[in-house]
């Protein structure tokens, strides 16, 4: 696999702290002509889901051969491996908590090495910011071509987190939740495409959240009318409960974990 | 015009989600050599004039034939043409809805063109996510240098709104309004330098504004006193109403749209 | 010394308006090989003590031959003199308002130089925004290999402020303060390793801090018990106060400025 030398960050750490930018800094110390590109860093504090859910819908979006970081990482310090996985088109590197769990199955994955290779470290890691110490010069050094199987072992129990999954109530209902509220307030659900429209098969559709029906689904957000809360496949391919111009979440007061009922 | 694979992004995207850090990945995918710079993610939802005076106050600070990107796109999935527009130094990719009315009417405009060419778009383009599918890639396939009649059509019927605009109340007073509030409470208003100069020529300046009277126009934020309520030319050569080291907007309550008089 | 073309950039500008956008676009038009980073611009609104911190915590992980420009800048317009500092391995540029203190104090200073020289300058520099007019494009070209001295003459009175230092209050106890609450809610305090080091000795650790009194240093994060308020030393060196999986400055309602005191 050809590596261009783009290393992705996705975090928790915010932008109001000098975190990320002193990643960078590491990152520029090692391979001064790496591209470094953010996904995210406002993932909520410790929400190794919600960095899973942001890594998923993004990394296949960048050339192959990318290195994609994420560090939500509550267990820095403590026993929890440092992993770099290498799948067919990409390469991932943090820590083994399960962040990657839907990058893991969603791709075929070739290798998944614990890094131990201290000579890919900061001298002297700490045992606070392995952002800084660990992942960020790993990935450089890997962005210069060191072979991926020069950084440690291969594993096989690495961590993968079961997430909430749609489930079928009857043939007729089944019940999905909100994964993600974006800037937008959309309700973003794990209910696929390819799940509702097995569901739904040629009869209507019709949905239930927060005791509001939705009977429209529409293709955009500007087919609704003003102050419709409709659904809509969005640009992830999982269905988003919106409101045109308005924030569905404010609207109908809804939130992460909740829950969402598909009638056909 | 030379292309200095300099791409920029205005949008109301936010940078909590992963929406612009997607369009680098597929920036990237395209053209891996392009420099990316973030203008503001931070409009405010859908709020077209926002994205305007954004663009408006920095575009003209890049180098010769760099793409500017915006997209505050509440048509998205709608009949609104997607547009490619190039002046004499600059091109801007984005939705046909105003959003470039100030870019439109402040220089020389070669060109407008309705991007039609699908082949430039990603494959499959979504109807909710427009700044991905479809102006990224142009943008991308743009600074490779792929000329701009290549994407579509000319058009001449492409959106111009009108924003607020300072009126001359008698030959002795106008009145104009706040356009923007900045991060530190400065109030930005549609008040330029040449419309204050003329109608004050050299009788004395008085600015009105919720119910304070304001007779200082100064040079620079510190020459002001402490919690002053002064005004000065801004850097975008606007009048503002600011306070030193304090925020005007918190100090009397002002807000976007609130109307600003001026007397000689 | 060598200069890679890497210029960091650590404001309060926020990123909501175009201020940072538009330094890079001015950056760009001079140098467009550069390599342009942010380490923050959510410092405070005006607190150079903030950018002091932000700096000190970050600009030593850059390559060599960094330039690291840094606006903080309450005397925008007024006689205070924008600088140029040249240590053993870095660039500074930026207001001469004491925001680099840290950094003169940190490291081997070789020169500092008053920037005087209006041909790397924009034309018509305006007396309200110099981190577009002045500080960006003097790093611009730095980065071009323009030499330092070629920017104006060197000085000696430049500003150094002081800030909250540890106090020994008897020979078994000191008192520091909260000088930083970073994303997580971690307060970091002015107090180092080798000072607590010091004075703990072979004895006890032990903090007082709003009437918690803290009995445990822990090496991680995840050390720790639920709900248990707890110090270690952060990646800076500096000992913070912390709650796992939650914000301390919540738990214990602290804020910056708020003293602790370390007995043995």
């Amino acid at each position: 696999m050809n590596i261009p030398g783009i290393i992705t960050l996705t975090t928790d750490f915010g932008l109001a702290d000098t975190y990320v930018g002193t990643m960078k800094g590491v990152i520029l110390s090692i391979n001064p002509q790496c591209t470094i590109v953010d996904i995210t860093h406002q993932i909520a504090s410790q929400d190794i889901m919600g960095g899973c859910f942001a890594l998923s819908a993004s990394y296949s979006f960048f050339p192959e051969g990318t290195i994609h970081v994420a560090v939500v990482d509550p267990g820095v310090g403590s026993t929890r491996r440092p992993i770099l996985i290498e799948t067919e088109k990409y390469f991932f590197i943090g820590p083994d908590n399960g962040i990657f769990s839907f990058v893991l199955t969603g791709q075929e994955v070739k290798n998944v090495f614990e890094i131990t290779d201290t000579s890919c470290f900061l001298p002297s890691p700490s045992s606070t910011f392995h952002g800084r110490d660990i992942f960020s010069p790993a990935a450089a050094h890997l962005s210069k071509g060191i072979p991926p199987a020069r950084f440690g072992n291969p594993i096989k129990d690495y961590i993968i987190l079961r997430f909430p999954e749609p489930v079928l109530v009857n043939k007729n209902e089944a019940e999905g939740e909100i994964i993600h509220i974006d800037r937008f307030g959309n309700l973003i659900t794990n209910l696929t495409r390819e799940f509702i429209e097995k569901l739904i098969g040629t009869g209507d559709f019709c949905a239930e959240i927060k005791g509001e029906t939705i009977q429209r689904l529409l293709q955009a957000y500007a087919h609704a009318e003003e102050d419709e809360v409709f659904c809509l496949f969005g640009s992830s391919g999982l269905l988003e409960v919106s409101v045109k111009n308005r924030s569905a979440s404010d609207m109908i007061d809804a939130r992460k974990g909740d829950k969402i009922r598909i009638k056909r």
